[in-house]
């Protein structure tokens, strides 16, 4: 609910104009080294093998593209940002049209380029019933032969249009605290607050019966400077009836207090003069929901010493092409997109120069709550709605990232603006913390190290902190992990047991599914793929050598022959394995090789409700743990950022992707869910802790290679010895020591004074302060 | 099966006198400073608050203990190892009887030390069946008062007394290798080997109606220096009859070769003579068995640079009291015992002055196979027999553990000697990876590191290397993890189609569960606890609110009343949370402090097969996730070692801890397990790797404080800026920069020329180079 000020079309907090602050590169954040025969090695240059067909929208693609949509000649009658009232025409998110797969593989096995096309989502407000249409414009950069045209294809609702029952927002919100001036004396009474110190959380409106339904909260303002609004809500709500656009029809319909639901001011009134009116407990804000630390003087013995950090002492291992967004670590190498709904989706990732994976990224977030009063209860966010794009913040290294990671900044436009984060994503290798491969025996050890190399984000939507990592490893193993933390959503106490702990005077630790649809278009040896299942059965079978049958266990093997099968969930005590198998290419040993995927951390879930009240239609990636459906250019994603506007009827249902169609040596998509159930505890509180709340999935090759690839790595060690014997051992293989052993660790403590946050660029009308033939978004 | 040449009773291996060597301190193994200002901070020291009640034999204890046994006037007819033969009897493990509880809780709240106990495992083989009996011997040291009793009240059997049906292994392999030699000639044509190029690989002997049978195949000898004989198994078998002892009495059964059971050397050389006998691929040994650096000159771009690596800056931020076994970091304090059986274990862990789990520690571990072959179906290892603790061999420090960790050595005593491996144990603090806690908005960063502290040790039972980590968090969790590398166990591929994949020429990766025990002894605010369930399920309500019922979710708490509901699984979609709280002591907003338990990494699982033909009655705890008893002195493990002798009469069965106890405010213990289904694929060689062959269990605290803990931490940071506004940030509340910023990394590229692997000293007869009255083992 707080997350609606952030939302789509509520764009009030941006500052309209600003410079462009300069991107400095900050030299700071590579070791250096002191003796002079300590030279820093070099980070390796490279050039992505072709231009990157998802590259963003470029500063000038970008510009070009707002000029020619705010130009008379398309007829759109778009007002510029600056002078938009809600009943005006607008332009919202413009962005890179993700290019159809079909046209890409063209396009990588020699083809050419895939066109450039924008997507362009307008907002139509001179109506009574406003709505956003998405639209096609290309070919981009902006020519002559630029079209524009209803966007339907990726939408399976057969268009782009969703209404904006929110359209007047900033009315509303003004409406409905000025219902507060009627009750203010209750409020000082039953809240110790009044609108002064109170403030209104509004969920997202909701169709009921025809008639546009508001419920709102009281919130407490926080008392200091800390972001902890969303654990201070209060318990009095309203419901509103807030059909059209016309505030003086728009209706106060009850008053929610206690579990009573009153007609309205007077009768809420007479109810709280009545001698035996219940007051609950009210909330005060305090220290407690201050993330900083602690005040109260306990200190933890030895923690004041400096605590171990990762050091880099021959430079990166990785090279990466930042005009093309093009990484390669190791034996994997992958392009990058970047959206404003999705933030960072990773595209074409080779291993030992083969496509193992066409496209891996977010899809949707869905975050549920439930509880007995109507703000809990009809709570339930897609998060793609608000977009996890404008909340990739700069990052902070040694605390979010390792100081020597490779810093990369990211951009989306959005109403005529362009925004930017510098060091937004971090790319890096670590040791994992242990070895990779080891053994011993009396005479022998042998160890391998287990350097992972980590692509990181974070998007802060609201409240919650989500921390994406896609992690590589040297056995050809690739981590999909999220976490969450950041502050919770709390509940106002009263009457919630059901739904939460009581975990301060008057809060509920409101319970939640984190629930986060990943797109996982695997491709082994080729995109004719096949599903595979193997089970692990309990059995009693009858051996021709065993005078008795015998209770065992076996294999069994079968695919996933189509869609109707597609919705799987992980199975009880992990009795089975999936793997998308090439069978038209066994290996040597008549196997098929694949890729399999399975859990890796924290059990991830799908979403507990069942045919949500709140969620509708669009949450149909939410009710198994994987899916696998055909691929097609019409499906390229399981939801929409729009879908949130009509829940009932989204622009896509990912339900309907699921039509019988063939998955045997097919071009095969698995959409799995990573996430967590979350019933916060006084732990909780300020910030929840990534420790318990995270989730991963692995994709691991099966059967793909014939051996174990990290036996390639230098970085191991092999020891023979005579046991008992002192000196007696002789070591193999032992990987070179680096030349430089002296680290200046100065680097590792970096300054902060330098932390920006966004950057934001007006686009139209054209702000001269940047160049707009440079490459950089 | 390869692993009963290094079980109990067969310890032909060991060297049977050897001088004691040095245990050198390594200098090496710290960071050293460079410029005169920067003098490494002294690691901080500490004593133990009480005497380790857990605390391993001393020398002398051991010593004086192996005199007095073999004294004349215990009349126990005890042979010393270096005469023994398999008529005499012998003395098998010495060591500490672990304490009970009520005894340590008595001590630990200001009572007397409770008396020591030896339990002494004795063998006897003056008889026609051979058994090994389990003796109490206290109090130790030896003195007038000690006494030597049966052990039987931690036996549910009612005694400790089991079978040894392999007492004549020596002898055993001699004859069934004599067996091939009227089949040297088939052997040469179908396997490609003979006797001098094969061996037999012999699996533990089982009671068939009333019979004692041993099968056997042959196996490949490595043709290289590494340890891959597990995976060159051949497709030859033999079925014997070894009951009794006397050689010529032993009877060769039947021959096994391609599904077919052959009644004897004649029928299966007949078969063989016939036109058109089937000849199975042979496997061929080579580089693919290898876990050296592969030769084939196959490099990664990159790799030779020296990684990531983690560094100390202000040495330990921990302490160790070496004497007493007894470690401090942070909030956590905690002893550990040493056991031949199970390695270490860890008692009476304190989080802020308070015991949270008064024991912690490993079980029992099942390796469970399956296969159409006699062996693999007839393979379920039960690792505690060959002991955890014998194989917790030194560690490679900058490869299994930062160079930087504190290392312990280990000790056992079996047979008269005392075994002891250096650097066995390490201990170090390494940074997570990912923060604690993060929060952005839109002018503000908060972010807190996330330190980790771990114990870590690697047991490698026979082909496997388990490494077992217990990790220490900063808001108060506690992670049990285990992995598993080293080599598989392959079968012979012929009809095993069902039972895993066609690896290589001839060999199947032969399916397995992992099942490890673990035994927490939770203890919350006092030993009275509480298992309580909070299951999140869905729902459909009505509210005061809302017109029509709502399709929702809501949590459902109840108790696990007593020990009939006491076996769990881990729920479907991961539905609940199972805490152990104290109702008695509800928080100040009245909800029940606890310890929560849930799945970490991996999907723990419970033993796919039902019934196990081969585990019998050994298992029990191994057919649910997690279990809840009621703790008693009498059950304190939830398996012996000695199981493995006689599975269907087991002297501990799991099964009968279940007996309707109450377990509402009593005192509990949670079993649970971790461990994986493993199907082997090329991946697998030559060693599994542990990227995804781990799983783990979190203990968490659960609304136990007020907040969370880790808001006193100095290690977090608090930034304050204006959005696209340079240098417009204030930081607070950033940890000191350490004083001395240049490190030296020579120590972490240490040399492994000083690995020695495992001493032995004798301990009876006295081995005079040590001096028994030292306090170190």
């Amino acid at each position: 609910m707080v997350r609606l000020t952030l939302g789509l079309l509520a764009l009030a907090a941006i500052v309209c104009d600003s410079t462009v602050s300069a991107i400095l590169p900050n030299p700071n954040r590579r070791i250096r080294r002191q003796a002079s025969n300590c030279s820093t090695p070099v980070d390796p240059a490279i050039k992505a093998p072709k231009p990157n067909p998802w590259l963003p929208f470029s500063r000038n693609e970008t510009a070009t593209l707002l000029e020619w949509l705010h130009a008379p000649a398309q007829g759109l009658n778009l007002t510029v940002y600056a002078n938009f009232t809600p009943w005006d025409n607008r332009v919202g998110v413009t962005e890179l049209l993700i290019p159809n797969k079909t046209d890409v593989l063209n396009y990588l096995e020699g083809g050419p380029a895939p066109v450039r096309y924008a997507r362009v989502e307008l907002y139509f407000g001179a109506t009574e019933n406003p709505y956003t249409e998405d639209y096609i414009v290309g070919p981009i950069p902006v020519s002559e032969a630029t079209t524009i045209n209803p966007l339907n294809f990726i939408y399976n609702k057969g268009n782009g249009k969703s209404p904006v029952y929110a359209a007047d927002y900033q009315l509303l919100i003004q409406w409905a605290e000025s219902i507060g001036t009627q009750i203010s004396d209750i409020m000082l009474d039953i809240l110790g607050t009044d609108l002064n110190t109170s403030r209104i959380i509004a969920s997202d409106p909701k169709q009921e019966d025809g008639r546009t339904i508001l419920w709102a909260q009281y919130g407490l303002y926080p008392t200091s400077e800390y972001d902890s609004g969303s654990i201070l809500p209060q318990g009095l709500f309203l419901k509103t009836d807030i059909t059209g656009r016309k505030p003086e029809e728009w209706k106060l319909l009850n008053i929610f207090y206690d579990n009573i639901l009153y007609d309205g001011v007077d009768e809420f009134r007479k109810a709280w003069e009545t001698p035996g009116f219940n007051k609950l407990t009210k909330q005060v804000d305090g220290n407690w929901t201050h993330t900083g630390r602690s005040s109260t003087g306990e200190s933890i013995p030895l923690d004041e010493r400096a605590p171990p950090i990762s050091i880099q002492p021959e430079g990166q291992r990785f090279s990466v092409d930042k005009d093309e967004n093009y990484v390669k670590w190791m034996d994997f190498e992958f392009y990058t997109g970047f959206s404003r709904d999705l933030g960072v989706t990773l595209y074409n990732i080779k291993y030992k120069g083969k496509r193992i994976i066409y496209e891996l990224g977010l899809q949707e977030a869905i975050a549920h709550y439930a509880g007995n009063d109507p703000m809990q209860s009809r709570t339930a966010y897609l998060d793609s709605y608000y977009g996890f794009g404008p909340y990739v913040f700069e990052l902070l290294p040694g605390y979010d990232c390792p100081t020597y990671s490779t810093f990369l900044k990211t951009s989306y436009s959005e109403a005529g603006y362009s925004f930017t984060n510098k060091d937004s994503i971090c790319l890096f290798e670590q040791d994992a913390g242990y070895p990779l491969q080891r053994h011993t025996s009396r005479d022998f050890i042998t160890v391998t190290k287990n350097t992972v190399f980590t692509l990181r984000f974070v998007s802060t939507v609201g409240n919650y902190d989500y921390n994406f990592d896609y992690n590589f490893y040297l056995d050809g193993s690739i981590e999909v992990k999220v976490r969450a933390s950041g502050y919770i959503q709390a509940a106002f106490y009263a009457n919630n047991e059901d739904y939460g702990y009581k975990i301060h005077d008057a809060i509920s630790g409101s319970m939640h599914d984190h629930v986060l649809n990943f797109k996982a278009d695997i491709d082994v040896l080729g995109v004719k793929n096949t599903f595979e299942k193997v089970a692990i059965v309990s059995d009693t079978v009858d051996y021709v050598w065993s005078p008795i049958p015998r209770n065992t266990m076996r294999l069994e093997r079968s695919f996933v022959e189509n869609e109707d099968d597609g919705k799987i969930n992980w199975p009880t005590n992990s009795a089975a394995m999936y793997v998308v198998v090439n069978t038209d290419e066994p290996n040597i040993y008549g196997e098929y090789p694949g890729y399999r995927i399975l859990p890796g951390s924290g059990s991830p879930i799908h979403l507990t409700i069942q045919n949500s009240s709140n969620l509708l239609n669009s949450a149909e990636f939410g009710t198994h743990h994987l899916y696998v459906t055909k691929q097609k250019d019409t499906e390229p994603r399981s939801a929409a950022a729009a879908n949130s506007m009509d829940l009932g009827d989204p622009l896509v249902n990912f339900g309907n992707f699921f039509d019988s169609e063939s998955l045997v040596q097919e071009d095969i998509v698995v959409w799995f869910n990573l996430g967590m159930h979350h019933v916060p505890h006084t732990g909780d509180l300020p910030n929840t802790v990534f420790t318990t709340g995270q989730s991963s999935v692995f994709l691991s090759p099966h059967n793909y290679l014939l051996g174990d690839p990290s036996r390639f790595t230098s970085q191991q060690v092999e020891v023979r010895f005579t046991p008992g014997v002192d000196n007696s051992a002789v070591v193999k293989d032992a990987p070179s020591t680096p030349k430089c052993l002296v680290v200046d660790m100065s680097p590792m403590f970096p300054d902060f004074s330098t932390y920006q946050g966004g950057e934001q660029t007006r686009k139209f009308p054209y702000t001269d302060e940047v160049d707009p033939n440079a490459s950089d978004p």
